[in-house]
């Protein structure tokens, strides 16, 4: 019999269920579950499920009508490289000799920790020990931890209402890890902080977001980014649905950041009718490398002070400086210093686990300190972290921990101070190896990496190359890294992906891989870059 | 000379300067912060610091321009009672005997834990092994941890590439984890599951906000909820400016979902214009504890094949059924064993590590299984998966544990087992005992526990307290939780939160404070309930 029933009939029926569901009032029974018509009508629909639909059926989701905001929103770090790069390896494992290189070589993403870096053993101590309190008091402990990694953990217990782990803690994160985290960033600046002015989240990216949510309200808001930005920024306003306000780096002077350029693009912004609400300041830089100088901070601070903006500031990079000549200063430390509080300027600190020289990305750690806004503006922020209730308590813990690592005196000190300094020697020789041997290649200009883990560096391509890259409807940039990709195992992420003055190219590469493997990254590089002008030359 | 300086004067000078920086073409140099200029404005910025604005100055950020979204969004569950809590609690600390309790008994939210619920201990040995690897091997270990626990420890470290804890994962999760959960799925329906169809996120929650920025495009677009609704859903679908478009589930039949009721709000919403793109549907229910039958499941699954939507399927209470006339399905098995597909429906099942006998709420471990979309649209989530780049790896890590947790023979099970029942067993009976005791107070109707976490009963407030509750400027039943509150120091959530049928009035309550405590939470609870009445009889 089935074969015999049409979609005609079956649509004519179907039609007719409408009509009757049409023809009720608002307040009259619709139709029921168990009418003869609806059972005939799931009889039917079993036997030619995807022809049923009523007249009021809405649209099935497709590609066409989902969120536009979705669609624009790009994320060059995990974009169509490194799914090639995925499939590569695929084949490496499949078929082992099948591309003329043995391994990829991650350098796009900056995720110490699957480049073989080991975590900080005394952080790890600490987290063990909270995930699994019972142990705590066994002797056998002891002998398999740190005696300061143990009395920590103990602290950090009695900090948590109820010694719970497990449970969901204040939507700002617990407040006992926040006054150790207020205590670090008093240590390191000189200024107070206040614990209620923390908000502990899954990363900085969730705290980017909420900041992005509350001070955008449609594409008539803007936020002033640098470029080249992390594409964090690029997607969260996209997402968002606000306008991106380029600021360019000066790359001749280092990714210099100059304030006319700021009051340039703020004012052509303006004069389009944006109503510009924040500045993201990157520092150190990402992708860029920079660090910027203290007086060049404090007309930043001046900058938002005197416009209004709120400084947004990503200081996730704040212990990853490779240079004698530069050092890390906090946009906190600096407006206190210049005398500006809490009625001056509004001002967003972004910190995370995920960097430093701790890497600890998996975990998820991180926090920002939200200061210069009304307490009825802090209630909305903290209304919107506590739809998701809180962040996760192993985070949480970690960001006290890296804002106050062991002391001299303590056991692990000596160990730690061991590790810490073995991996930011390594980079820093890592950064300048790399740095070096890109400015040797033919076309290639590369900044210093100051800090933060990327280098980023500019590319002349020839016009061949350019030409060849259009014709593969490819940006240029993302052509050369396909190139380097398929002929060397080297993943980095074409400039882009970031955005870069248009015209020029670039690609971001961290200096992340190991030690013992950047000199085969260099010849590799080298080798392949030479091949490739040899080719596009024209 | 300080106090000479009118603010005139500075108003005025920030207007020069303003119209040198706009009678400047884009190209122009704008005004260079060395200028003369410049630094009298910072001169005098430094002793006027809120008087500075220039006439392309943004609007501060006040409550009265930030995103209206944010404004609009609500969230009961960490609302004002929570804050009066606090408040009290920190009143008995500093003067005990200062409230006629000893302590304050929250039962607003499904956080067990807090409560003294004690972890499963196989799930925390196993996270403690991968926070600190490198104890694994150490002779110590086998006197600390269960030989299951190092092993599966092991396992799981083979799982992760490098095998990085510390590193981020995958977008969607590491890979050899969402095996293991979908074996789990497999186990528990009998029907397989895709590892590739699982986004692992921390915590359920960010895959609902997820879900709503995919579908969400303008108000116009609509989203069907159950009322009552656990509030993450309004504030969802707030944030990303959909509608909320009710189904109200019958008190009078344990909290019946009625497809009559789906087809005539879908009829309503449609009429006015709204674009139905999905139905939540949250099974066992949030704040309503029922659990639905398979009939009534087979029926919502032809609702939504029948209309197109996407069918959003809360299961995080899955492991939570009290009752034995009642069994947990999951929609994704009835959709299959219906014989529809892939390309029959779109379905969207929601789990979380939070909730279960486990609650381990603190750990933010979570996963979406995302079945019937195109490959177009599955890459967007993926995209937007990636801009936070992946969730937490001990919370990856659990979602693993918990759909894959001891068997027969391994030396944990037994304790697993114990542990596990003995919560169970514990929830079901503190569900009766408070549910009976809800039922004998006046004017109080409670519909059984039978599952999650919750009792919603419905109170026939007296006119007077109504009236009362109206010249506080309060929801009625916010009135009666904060005189519960102030009398007895028990925490519940207004019903007013959650939405209910206009003119009825309900709370809130967990089941999860120490059985020792129920008989004390009942008492009391009566003993209040009967004067509130007495007072406002009228």
């Amino acid at each position: 019999m089935r074969r015999f029933i049409s979609h005609k009939t079956i649509n004519l029926i179907s039609k007719t269920t409408t009509s009757t569901v049409s023809s009720s009032s608002p307040n009259s029974p619709s139709l029921s579950p168990n009418s003869p018509l609806a059972s005939l009508l799931r009889f039917f629909s079993t036997f030619h499920p995807s022809s049923m639909a009523s007249d009021y059926s809405t649209t099935p989701i497709t590609i066409d009508n989902i969120n536009p905001k979705v669609l624009k929103c790009e994320y060059a770090v995990r974009g169509e490289i490194v799914s090639i790069a995925q499939t590569l390896q695929q084949n490496l494992k499949d078929n082992p000799g099948s591309h003329p290189f043995d391994e990829i070589l991650y350098c796009n993403i900056g995720n110490p920790q699957s480049l073989a870096q080991q975590p900080i053993t005394f952080f790890r101590e600490v987290l063990a020990l909270c995930d699994h309190p019972s142990i705590l008091d066994k002797i056998e402990t002891q002998g398999l931890f740190s005696a300061d990694a143990i009395e920590r953990a103990f602290q950090i217990l009695e900090q948590i209402p109820g010694r719970a782990t497990g449970a969901y803690s204040h939507s700002q994160g617990i407040k006992g890890l926040r006054d150790t985290i207020a205590s670090g960033m008093k240590a390191r600046d000189g200024f107070p902080a206040d614990p209620n002015d923390l908000f502990l989240t899954d990363g900085a990216s969730p705290a980017v977001h909420m900041m992005m949510q509350l001070l955008i309200r449609s594409e008539n808001d803007g936020i002033l980014c640098p470029i080249p930005q992390y594409p964090l920024y690029s997607a969260s306003i996209a997402l968002h649905g606000g306008t991106l306000v380029p600021y360019y780096l000066d790359e001749q002077t280092g990714w210099g950041l100059e304030i006319s350029e700021l009051e340039h693009q703020l004012k052509t912004a303006k004069s389009k009718g944006i109503d510009v609400r924040a500045l993201v300041v990157i520092n150190p830089g990402n992708p860029t490398g920079q660090v910027l100088g203290e007086a060049n901070q404090r007309e930043i601070v001046e900058f938002c002070k005197k416009e209004g903006l709120v400084l947004l500031a990503d200081e996730v990079y704040q212990e990853n400086v490779y240079v004698p000549d530069k050092k890390f200063h906090s946009f906190k430390k600096i407006s206190r210093s210049m005398g500006y509080g809490e009625t001056d300027i509004s001002l967003v600190s972004f910190q995370s686990v995920s960097k430093g020289f701790y890497g600890e990305c998996g975990k998820r750690g991180g926090y920002m300190e939200v200061t210069g806004f009304s307490p009825e503006v802090r209630e909305q922020i903290y209304k919107l972290a506590s739809v998701n209730l809180c962040s996760n308590i192993s985070g949480q813990i970690l960001a006290s921990l890296i804002m106050s690592p062991p002391k001299v005196g303590d056991e692990s000190y000596e160990s730690f101070s061991a590790e810490k300094e073995a991996i930011l020697s390594s980079l820093a020789r890592r950064a300048k190896t790399l740095e070096d041997a890109l400015n040797s290649l033919e076309g290639v200009t590369c900044n210093r990496a100051e800090g933060a883990m990327y280098l980023f560096p500019c590319i002349n391509l020839p016009d061949k190359a350019i030409k060849a890259a259009e014709e593969a409807k490819t940006a240029p940039d993302a052509f050369y890294a396909k190139h380097l990709l398929n002929a060397t195992g080297i993943v980095v992420v074409p400039g882009s992906g970031f955005r870069q003055v248009p015209g020029t190219w670039h690609f971001r590469c961290t200096i992340l891989p190991q030690e013992e493997k950047i000199p085969a990254i260099v010849s590799r590089l080298t080798e392949f870059h030479k091949k490739f002008m040899d080719e596009f030359r024209g």
